[in-house]
């Protein structure tokens, strides 16, 4: 069995972190598949899927503070030169993170640890509709 | 067919590298099945999986040096606010990595490079008992 | 279902990105497998898969000028004691990317965004051939 969930999601881009783990959880309660493997894909090429804990300090500050030092937006990128526009880091910051993660799915559940969420980062200089995909295959 | 057999290991954190390739191989035996997909995972958000060269160089120092470097633990954390807690970067180590790996099986074998195996790397500032889950789907 | 595909690519090293998605579609179409999921995976420790867009000024510059600021080819690494080999930094960085990426497969497509695509990075010190597998698992 195979099953297409999707989610819709607005963010604020710069590096939004927002926790979908409800919303992931909601489409693979739908699939009616019990165990397998889950892919959660962010089509795009500036934002990117991970884990992490969803408490404030993480979600609101320190994520994108790593991502401003180590990728910053103020340096030359030829991509700007490309298409005279500004998000060179975006792109590079979601190449590093990538734009999907694969999970287990064990009786109806994704076993993640207490305090870890999946997150959609959305790295883009702007504001974005984002429509993500939730793939199960299994049993 | 899905299977999902369990790994338990006693690191000692700070990006400790421990080489869980012959265990997962020994979970992909047990599950019988031979061509598919591995997803090898681990629950929480201090640690990470990847592959690497099981080299003692590697894994003993430039591993953790480079992370020492790029995601130091010696800046602010907000994450340590919250917690009043030391490991804020082993939380952004651990998303920046991701908490899994996929891998093809085929003909009962996952098709590593020669040098290359499959790593858990734990970012916790204390050592940890993780439980890790071998998730196979194929035939 | 599942499928097995392998692509051959030769590289010239020096993180040197190549676009590889009509060659990964291609093998998709070749599996006649309509849904489910697709892992591309290189064998190897010094190169990796992600996506990101494919206009020159990211192939070409930024993706590898990243890479040169935040893990240097010109610092010491202890891997390169064992070996006497000069691309310690070659592993770090596969390591960091990560070895495969797991897309979801819909009606005969990957929805990847408009301009995102998969890519090989090759971060070692010389050109290389690669062979890199396609698996697909689905109906």
């Amino acid at each position: 069995m195979r099953f297409t969930g999707r989610l819709t999601l607005e963010t604020s881009g710069h590096s939004h972190v927002l926790d979908i783990t409800a919303a992931v959880m909601e489409q693979v309660q739908r699939s009616k598949i019990r165990d397998g493997l889950v892919c959660v894909f962010v089509p795009g090429s500036t934002a990117a899927i991970t884990t992490t804990e969803a408490e404030p300090g993480l979600l609101n500050h320190d994520l994108r503070a790593f991502f401003d030092r180590v990728v910053p937006d103020d340096i030359p990128y030829r991509h700007e030169d490309t298409w005279s526009d500004d998000n060179g880091h975006s792109h590079v910051r979601a190449s590093l993170v990538g734009p999907s993660v694969a999970l287990p799915l064990i009786d109806g559940a994704i076993p993640l640890g207490k305090w870890q969420h999946v997150v959609l980062i959305d790295f883009d200089t702007r504001g974005r509709r984002r429509e993500l995909i939730v793939q199960v295959v299994g049993e």
